[in-house]
């Protein structure tokens, strides 16, 4: 199994991206390769003791950076020549010379060079981002959060699709539960797409629970939640920021005299508990779902030890051959709609 | 000034209604009424000294509840003899008896009892429901939170209106900062509402700031966010039960071994503050806006602390004249937009 490292991913790339590459070969036995300016690449890898198998270097002179927007990035993302880590790392999948792309780079990025290099599996209508976000008892994939500002209910339920695969696939859950994110949990609550979407998603055999709302995502009582882009990457982008508002208000409130510091102190294995909560790193990395080939997408923010743990997630998926569970899948589900059709 | 109070509101009513009518009539030296089965009310009423002026129960017999929903709510709303304690009381607004609502409960049951009893302002496409959110350094009204989960560019225009003339008149917001809800900073980010209402507000002569993520709203960055219902519903939901999975969490972790609690008890000032940013109690009510009438909703986990609070609001609201500057700056973006029309 080979996985590429995106070596330009993470907001202090590539010294984290380096020091991960190094970590995981030791760790899982594997080569790993990292694309990314060689040069670059090759002076942080000095650092670092030789492993075994070794870290392999494949050069990719250009970048795709948070300011690449619009056709700049789709020319990046598409052009044949494109020399970005991105494209580089990508056409390593194509070429089957690796299994996995891991990055923490620009989310648009990857999926535009995701789209343009690896293309959909076939009968996919829409790609979609994926996350995990952390719940009680433990995590939910959310997805879309942010590929598709607008869908149609065909795109929501080849998502909840994509949602079950990964969750029975990779995150071992055998009858993962479906929700679909709304403002309500009675049917007929949503909008227009939300309203659309729910019959579509009671007939379709998954493990339906119906409309969610924020009780029951956070609280644990789905596997995988459904939505479209847009109200996807509001809520991550709100949850991420009431999360930052409550813990920079404790903070500056248990620095603001002795007897809390020594409070904060003394309750710090709490904190520290809270912490790992929030702590994307966590998980690692969360798969590009509906494209034909292994991508994952760290948080900007990664540090070598979630780049290990996106390392990680990446080798999972390999090992259960997602790709071709979530192409079973929708062939499945296509057969299923072209019978009822015909019937 | 008259207020009317829905004596059916909260979850635990009618004790904190009762109490907080008695307390709001002695703090603010002016009638109440509290509105409900007026026995009820009455029995409850003894338990406290004569407030003076004292408080006045309206009977009202019947109540929407949680569980009103569909045709049965739209006929409890629009019915002509309806004896709801909100349609019964905000009658008392149509006849002149009273000045501005306030209620604890069923906000679709609010919203529909307004909009058939009290109809909307002159040229107003959709009333919307606000709320207020904690945010870095204060509060922001945020808009529409779930009663039109399918919007138009021109409700949202309208939604940017009521913010901006609530958080002038009310809230003493010389130049209101406003947002629009999207998935990206970037003007052109967006679903296709936001898409096309962008332009709208860049036009609009409003403080518009332009497209906010949750970093930009919980910030502080802005005083008023504007988006649609569903969008709306989904962030005040989740952003509840994030901050509900942390303070949970902690807790939790705070009372897990002696040397943590001891540590908590050190503390404690610091989770006070915390407690307070996230009490709705605070505001006590958001208003209803675009109806002809001043209602104002607080949350149904209301005491009698929050209901006081709510009064207070609404005493702002009347003696800034709410409902006439709304219906006066209504009135003057369609003159401009007749005038654009003609030009």
């Amino acid at each position: 199994m080979r996985i590429v490292l995106d070596g330009m991913g993470s907001d202090n790339c590539p010294e984290p991206e380096v020091q991960a590459a190094v970590e995981a070969s030791i760790k899982f036995g594997e080569e790993i390769i990292i694309v990314g300016p060689a040069d670059e690449l090759a002076q942080h890898l000095t650092q670092y003791p030789t492993s075994d198998p070794p870290v392999r270097i494949v050069d990719a002179p250009d970048t795709i950076t948070m300011q690449d927007k619009g056709l700049q990035l789709a020319l990046k993302a598409k052009r044949k020549g494109s020399k970005t880590s991105m494209a580089v790392g990508m056409d390593l999948l194509t070429s089957g010379e690796a299994d996995a792309f891991v990055t923490a780079g620009n989310t648009g990025g990857a999926l535009a060079t995701a789209y343009y290099r690896l293309g959909t599996i076939p009968g996919v209508e829409r790609p979609s981002v994926s996350t995990f976000f952390p719940v009680q008892g433990g995590s939910c994939v959310v997805l879309d959060i942010g590929a598709n500002p607008d869908c149609r209910p065909e795109y929501l339920m080849q998502f909840a699709v994509f949602g079950m695969v990964y969750s029975q696939r990779v995150r071992g859950i055998t009858d993962p539960r479906i929700g679909l994110l709304s403002n309500g949990e009675e049917p007929g609550k949503g909008n227009e797409l939300v309203r659309d979407t729910y019959p579509l998603f009671e007939k379709s055999g998954l493990n339906f629970v119906g409309n969610i709302e924020g009780k029951e995502l956070f609280g644990g009582e789905v596997d995988v939640a459904v939505t479209d882009g847009f109200t996807g990457n509001v809520l991550l982008k709100s949850s991420e920021a009431v999360a930052k508002l409550l813990v920079d208000t404790l903070r500056q409130e248990l620095t603001s005299s002795s007897r809390t510091k020594i409070g904060a102190l003394l309750a710090k294995p709490a904190f520290t508990k809270l912490k790992a909560l929030l702590d994307p790193a966590e998980v690692g990395a969360a798969p590009l779902l509906g494209v034909n080939g292994l991508v994952l997408i760290g948080h900007g923010h990664s540090d070598a030890r979630a780049l290990v743990n996106a390392i990680r997630s990446a080798r999972k998926a390999v090992e259960a051959d997602l790709i071709s569970a979530l192409k079973s899948a929708i062939e499945e589900r296509q057969a299923d709609m072209n019978t009822e059709e015909n019937a």
